[in-house]
């Protein structure tokens, strides 16, 4: 999300890689050191559709963070948009990946201090709890107190990165880890650059070495001339979030020193050994994430792969008539079915994680109508069963379709032949790592749970309000 | 491209499913009995950028067509993006698919006919020489000689659906069917609705039945009641358009009753028959298109298929700092490589086709980078040595990396180990078809060439003078 | 309204000082001859907020026309802005000034002879009329027979300017001469050109040389090296509109050898004779057309002229709250009283005619709820009790306040002490023609009224489907 | 600029009317208390141009204040645009009118007191300096005391009005009250409003009962309750500037219990008497300003008032080619002469003030090229040789077409007969007032001047930097 030099484009050409990570809204806000001003640009939508080539022209400065929102709380307004910017305690900005659980609390404490609240952003209150707590912002430590503070405030999740005005960039991650934060070097010409971001394919894209992760609660601040001071301010139990794992991160990039590639693929072999019983023509994909996988479940079943489904890549948030009240006008438009790959044929169909199932019984009529034969759906992830309040927008418990359901009330309901889940033992196999934040698959909250029913209060009321 | 009640909705539908074969502009024309009235909206660059919910308001009528511009004649301004209309002769709109090779001839005659000519567009020539081929309206032979006349005065390639005001809806194909064009059928309600489209996944998508192919020389009428008239005005040899079965079509069409998927599959299968002797460990595609054939290159060898290089799928036209003058910054940003299935990997690289041979030398560096130890590249369709001057936008000869070039030379220019072609035979034993179209592949024009030379040094100044 | 030589930005630079004239939509097209090009530019609104700079790079050519709609019939969509053009019969472009009041009749015989309308302008009418009776373009008699068979069959009022592609520019006045058409002629560098205007403040402004009006009936054809052709067709009874000298036209224009200012000035000093019996402080003018005959007035009775009303001239079409549902709120925002001169005084007040009375009654309240002691309201335009088919957009009789009542139930519900009509002599008198049109002021019809009721139907009904 | 209830539409109104004060840039800031949000809208050029219905529905609260943009300092970006309001300190906000003159000073103070500075605007550094002074918000005495601080470090001109989030509404005026500042009062059911503004005729469009002019000196506090505050914080020598009675304030307007009609009609009468001898046929005004004036000094001289030139309403900031070149071609598209009033007249030209004498040179040139035979100038205001440092955008005293130049050399360089200014005595007889700011005239400076030279060369560079 940040780069040295140059860096309002490098962190673009960051977010176009990002772009996955939120299609909601986007920001980037860069400082000049020269005119010692912040350059602040939010758009609705498309990092690729908001800026063009003139905008950069006013974002001037060799420090530079961005953002693209995957709204999880709030009405998607552009006031709620990131990163923001204060003006007191010498000019601070921030962006960050994630949801403070504990939010209504700490917004109290800060009116009483003083601070005016202007949005219904978590970022907004992340940044003026750091403000808060910084007394003097003349010394790193300073600075890395300011960190201590914010996590003394707030439960997680956040990954964070600040501007400070005139210093250097500010990145912390919460004591849980439960959001990814990575960090690479570039040296050009004799001089150094570091960027910062939530996952390794952007620091890939921009040439950067990627050096490591950052840890749970670590804070990292390089200043104007790239010095890199770090300090572990906490160190908790790590509980990074499952879901980064089976659907969110990129197959290209590489967390906690793991290629997402070879863990999607694993995903796909152990979930293998259930499917051995099948007797099936052809496995495919819905189309795209669960393609790695469903190549691996191909190979070790000896069934050949084929594109069953084929996205329409142009699409994207175009106009459909009735796509509001008719959900399946808009799959049909947004997937087309491969037919000799269809008709006639007993499928294995393989998707990532099964949410709401919506789609995935629409997808299901589509295959039945093209003449599928039979359909046996596999998800890599196991049964959904309770919302996030960690970053993730899944909905209320009754709408999640596996919520206090059988499989077989699940396989009945997808109009499908056979439905196999991943297993819990399987999946952190899969992953590789034994202490993910499981929340949503029924498993132990990774923070306090104090304020989350108040949260969960208001994130459905904003959600009934919102449009 | 049309579509009979609530048309221009469906045509909209139908674009958004054949955005793939042109990005540059859009348009649609509808007719609306009702006010007599002709509406036409047209834009720059994607379907669904460019039409939103409002225009449509304004599109009324059941009668609609529609059309995306991939631009291979002209500077590309909107002047020229289709549909066109005239105000005469009753009043008729058109659009088109392909390039009129003999275009400066029948201008010269249209001028000293008193037609004032207004675009650079092909379509508004052959809409201007139907107009002028027709005496009388009233009937549909009328309209099926005005046909005949422009079969007797361009040359092809063209597949033209045009909007008669108040009559009905008319369809031809050039005589050698060098461009695609199918119609479907669809009874809601009791009531009967055609529509025409370059391809069958336009058609699917909206629920109308495949009839056929429109054949080469065949004009089709379809009045305001759906009453269907057909007349094969002239019997002449097929000449399909090779590209459109290696490059061009969707993989979830049929054309000439073949499902692409299979040939796109025969293709795979065929082309491994030259790459027995190589040792390698990955067949990774060069995505989108060459996906199909990687997967059948795969299991005909016995070698495992992997995603190599994985496509931004939001990155779109998005602004790209140097990427007018870098082309490697551009394509780098468009493609990440998966490293886990590259690094010290031997790896068969498929793409479709090689035309100026600049991305895939970029693609190949970047393989290197990330540590590939051997790089077989594989192309599905025979050297293009040639331009095409029937519809599709290839460069001049000296801009195309096969041209008057060695199959070794090639392969050293593009930095590789290996490098196979696809055979003629092979190409048209994939296809099942033995009359192809294959004049950029050194093969025979498929229509008198007596205007080419015209038509390239007109298309050559444009290039030079375009932006 | 056109010039040749750096075409378009002279038209526009005319346009801006032709503003008063309409403010609905306005429009250019301009031909090149190099190009053999039309470009075509329409936009809602102001001429100088469609236009900027970069517009006039695609508006190439030394001809040029263009217009500014005041709509008098027909949903101002943009589709009926004007200039239009038709690509048939070698090309011609055309706008005009006027209302062709039996143009029902003459689409149907269009439409008969094979051409399709697509707009509810009368300047599509006329110029397909236009089109239909022109056999041979090539010679300038061809051009003026197609004029005379415009006369022959449209009635007029229509002042029309048309680009013949590459031939020239050719302007026509009706037979009534109901709307004004003036033309100017410039050397520059021993180049001439010629410039025609709905009034000579155009002209004035970008340098020509005032020549004289067309005269009703005549036909002038400028070619493409200047030479200048004239015909006079027809020889009928002029019948000027008497609105254009009271209200329309500018003080600054001359038309038919008449100051404006000169006329309005005795417009005051015919009506001061009547008003010789009142006691009033102050005269004061509605701003801004009533200026020039307030002060005449003020002057001929020697009581002092004062500003009682000021206009904002920043508001023009801005947004105002329940400007539709409340039009007091909206004469409040746009007139501002200048309370020294009202307070306590008594007032002649001058208005330059009277329409629907709203405007009037509101300013009346506004000046008493400022302390005006005595309202003596003054209207330099005679009762107007008829609508106007001829080019002028007056409501239908009853929303007309004169329309049957007489001038003391007028009074009484403007709310005013006295009210004094110019009479229908002065205003002859004033204007020093004898023959105008005064159809709205209960006179004799300009032209043959048999499709009268027709048109009236018809606009009756759009006004009623109108937004 | 403010008002309480339906806020942002009512100061929108208000601003409509106090358009003539600032073209360059709008912006309005509201406070809604239920959601305890600021919103902010600002956008370049006209008020109506910018604000529409829609952007009303984001600016909710019953606080709100706007302002037009005047720019005399800094380059005219949208982030320089006023108002603005910051987020901590409770969250306050703030648009003023007129120019610190010690800017240098108080922001290298806010800085080192940790205030982050993020525009070119002084609004920005009066806020700041405001929030750096207030130690406690909780108060009307602590408001009171930050207002004290502000003026005890920023040296005048400014009327500020500020938004003090959830509190109420704050004005104040500096101590020698330069720049003005009113306020009136409405009720309505019963409940209370207030609103302040820089000229009373935005008081009375809005339906404002005028109260009085706020104290140089004076701070007041209304509260959300709009119970009313007022401190007398300094009682200094009153400045009021000049140039409001001469050219800035609308003659709608009351400042200091004065009319603007009468003291305009004032300057007229005086300067007539040195105008006796003068033998003239007609007294004209270069419109709008001076018509008032010129009305006033005909009716002393008893010459007859005409409109000689008339000003194009609709132009606007409409493109003009050759405009910045060639000042000429846009006043000559912008003023229309009246030909029969010039012809062949000796005239009485009267301008409000002559400041780079351009516009005049020109105007005389139009005058004398339509045939004027005598040109006798008249400047209401006495020759401008100083630049203002105060709140008016004068220039460097080289572009001052009076600075070290006699009348005669002046008279000679405009092209006119003869040019005669107004006294110093006269103004002051004229406007009533004996203490006025004239430091533009060559007077004593209304301020210290110890930094004027700082904020003369700050003020050089950003104008040659600017564009």
């Amino acid at each position: 999300m940040i780069g040295i030099k140059e860096a309002s484009i490098d962190v673009y050409h960051g977010l176009l890689a990002l772009q996955h990570r939120g299609q909601d809204a986007c920001g980037i806000l860069s400082f000049d050191k020269i005119s010692n001003g912040f350059y602040l640009d939010k758009g609705h939508g498309l990092v690729g559709n908001h800026f063009s080539e003139d905008r950069f022209s006013k974002l001037s400065g060799d420090i530079a963070i961005g953002h693209v929102r995957y709204p999880t709380v709030g009405i998607c307004s552009i006031r709620d948009a990131q990163p923001f910017f204060i003006e007191s305690k010498g000019g601070i900005g921030m962006a960050h990946n994630g949801n403070v659980s504990n939010v209504c609390e700490i917004k109290e404490k800060l009116v009483r201090n003083n601070w005016y609240i202007n949005s219904n952003s978590d970022s907004e209150i992340i940044l003026k709890c750091f403000a808060d707590g910084l007394s003097h912002c003349g010394t790193v430590q300073g600075l890395f107190d300011a960190v201590k503070y914010v996590f003394d405030n707030a439960y997680p999740s956040y990954s964070s990165i600040a501007i400070i005005a005139g210093k250097g960039l500010l990145a912390f991650r919460d004591t849980r880890g439960i959001r990814p934060l990575v960090f690479g070097k570039k040296i050009t010409d004799g001089k150094t650059s570091y960027a910062f971001s939530s996952e390794t394919v952007a620091l890939n894209n921009l040439g950067y070495e990627v050096e490591r992760d950052v840890r749970p609660g670590e804070a990292i601040f390089v200043d104007m001339t790239a010095n890199f001071h770090s300090q572990q301010i906490y160190d908790d139990e790590h509980k990074h979030c499952m879901f980064e794992w089976v659907y969110f991160a990129r197959p290209e990039s590489e967390m906690e020193k793991r290629h997402l590639y070879h863990v999607r693929e694993r995903l796909g072999s152990e979930i293998a050994k259930e499917l051995k019983h099948l007797k099936a023509d052809y496995v495919i994909a819905v189309p795209d994430t669960s393609r790695t996988a469903a190549l691996s479940i191909a190979g070790s079943l000896g069934i050949p792969y084929k594109e069953g489904l084929i996205k329409n890549r142009y699409i994207g948030r175009s106009f459909i008539m009735n796509c509001q009240n008719q959900r399946e006008n808009c799959v049909k438009l947004k997937l087309n079915v491969v037919h000799p790959n269809v008709k006639g044929k007993r499928l294995i169909v393989v998707d990532d994680s099964i949410v709401r199932g919506t789609t995935l019984r629409i997808i299901a009529g589509m295959l039945r109508q093209a003449g599928a034969e039979e359909i046996h759906m596999v998800s890599t992830c196991p049964p959904i069963v309770a919302p996030c309040f960690w970053g993730v927008d899944f909905p209320e418990k009754d709408e999640l379709v596996a919520y206090e359901k059988s499989v077989s009330q699940i396989r009945d309901e997808m109009g499908v032949d056979t439905l196999t889940y991943m297993t819990m033992e399987a999946l952190k196999k899969a992953v590789g790592i034994d202490d993910l934040c499981i929340a949503c698959l029924g498993g132990k909250a990774p923070t306090c749970t104090k304020h989350i029913a108040a949260f969960a209060n208001m994130r459905k009321s904003e959600r009934n309000s919102g449009v």
